[in-house]
């Protein structure tokens, strides 16, 4: 059996903003981009996220899994309200996407290796 | 059976730049990135990336693969003559990851959709 379903069931929670459940579908040891922030470092993460893109929604274009990883494209239409990613957005509404790479085990969120579309969000920025 | 055997003879086929074999893994009407490109697109692409990087090197970290996709953590280091991405690299050295989707269609590539870690890229610009 592959993963979607779970990896369905985290996209719901972390859009339902249920922090408070992460834990059942992220590791607490949990590596992302090379960093093991762990659990707490997540849950950190995504609370910054939703304090700086309130209307923050994660929407799956693509999806491949197998057994062990899931690979998601997803899209945000969102309205950052100050910096993100170092680029000055000050709540222009902007698309992008991110491509990243789950690695799972024991049914959980083990390492993230995330990449954020920079060009793509840097032509849609008023000069 | 998945579609992994099937990349990685692509993935060699463009590291060993045998652009005339291309059209044994590319569809004739593919679509980079929501561009109908088309293969002889595609082969200019390729052809423009050697040209841009002439020690390029496709390697593959991450792969995760079904009936009728790919997705693919790719990692270069390589030395891009001049502008890479409207970064000017001008011969320095970098590393930097692709994650990049396919959608496969008749056993060749049908649809791509890259993202390049550029953030990742700007990080080791020499100010």
């Amino acid at each position: 059996m592959d993963l979607s379903e779970n990896y369905r069931n985290y996209i719901a929670c972390i859009n339902a903003r249920e922090l408070n459940r992460l834990d059942e579908f992220v590791s607490g040891d949990v590596v992302y981009n090379g960093r093991s922030i762990g659990i707490d470092g997540y849950r950190d993460m995504l609370a910054g996220n939703y304090h700086d893109i309130p209307d923050l929604r994660f929407v799956v274009e693509l999806l491949v899994a197998d057994t062990s990883a899931i690979a998601s494209r997803l899209y945000f239409n969102c309205k950052p309200s100050a910096e993100f990613r170092g680029l000055q957005i000050n709540g222009q509404r902007i698309e992008f996407h991110e491509n990243v790479f789950y690695r799972y085990r024991n049914g959980k969120i083990a390492e993230v290796w995330s990449v954020i579309d920079k060009a793509e969000i840097e032509r849609q920025l008023v000069p």
